[in-house]
């Protein structure tokens, strides 16, 4: 049975939605974040050393990243929510894979870490601004028309990015972006996705 | 014939470790960033929107992301430089070519837009700080008594490595981590790591 360390309000969600879509047998052991300093608690060190979530723990192996993750769970239970390997289409893939946590994740983290400290900055917040305008800009056109983001059918690109496009969500931003709404939308009339919001908010009460 | 889209100290000199490791054909096209903003130029926008590099093009698909790059000429290429798929080292790797780019790279780059501002922040240098502490201190465990991430011998993970590790080198932290060095020492020793190291030299004098 796989284990899945779940943080509150983490990059974690997503595992969930992807471990319902499956159906893999799999057991949540859920971990709260400290109400002030919004800090992952010290208990998540003793089963990774970076002490963050997601984790998955399968037949004593321990995971750790998020896109390592969604790669190896769909490798080995759920090939159908990948392009074949080798196609176009799977590059395609690879490429939102690693920008869900990598290019579109750097400015939405740096804008938030500069909220959270409050400080005036000289440039910083406008750099953060416009890398996420670009990010942004790259995601809605490429959503153009699509409800998904390749080969129009849920792949693991469409979990991994609903984590970013959430905290999108609760953005001013988001309504600059057309093609945003309804792809969260699209992505929402999932059982799996609806399932992983259930039982994030069944934490957080 | 590949083309990699190169910009002057990036994330992709290690694309070109890749590419003569893998002995395929290729050739780079240069990019200089402005010697004033550190900014890449606006040429690199023609090629992907994001207007980053590393970007590679192999007729006619353009691929963007470090690390979608390296997991995609390797398997198209050099299987020889991953493990095998399903195998318990192959779910290291992945880990490693994920924490590369997202877990590394975030505190580090946290650190550097903070200098690079030069305002002070009230929490958020330290925070960076102890983010890189965690990061480097895993890194630093994982290397113990090893030359290589994974299965000792140079895989993809490595190649993805090199570019936080040699962007630690460059700080007064590095000599604190007793791996690092030897590390980067035996990944120094691979002829592909020398000759990107050559080409970026000429392409910074």
């Amino acid at each position: 049975m796989i284990t899945l360390h779940h943080l509150n309000k983490s990059r974690s969600k997503r595992i969930i939605w992807l471990l319902e879509e499956i159906g893999v047998e799999y057991q949540v052991k859920p971990y709260l974040r400290d109400p002030n300093s919004s800090l992952a608690p010290e208990e998540l060190k003793a089963i990774h050393p970076l002490g963050k979530s997601p984790i998955i723990e399968e037949d004593g192996v321990v995971i750790a990243e998020s896109g390592a993750i969604v790669e190896y769970l769909i490798d080995k239970y759920a090939p159908y929510l990948q392009p074949e390997r080798g196609s176009t289409s799977y590059i395609e893939y690879l490429q939102w894979i690693h920008f869900a946590e990598s290019s579109m994740m750097v400015p939405l983290l740096l804008k938030m870490f500069l909220q959270r400290d409050g400080s005036k900055t000289n440039f910083l917040e406008s750099y953060a601004q416009t890398e996420i305008g670009k990010v942004c800009m790259h995601l809605n056109q490429s959503l153009e028309g699509k409800r998904y983001l390749v080969d129009n059918k849920l792949t693991g690109a469409d979990i991994m990015m609903s984590f970013p496009i959430d905290a999108m969500s609760k953005t001013e931003a988001f309504s600059f972006f057309g093609n945003f709404k309804p792809y969260l939308e699209s992505l929402r009339t999932h059982e799996g996705c609806q399932k992983a919001e259930q039982i994030e908010l069944e934490l957080n009460t």
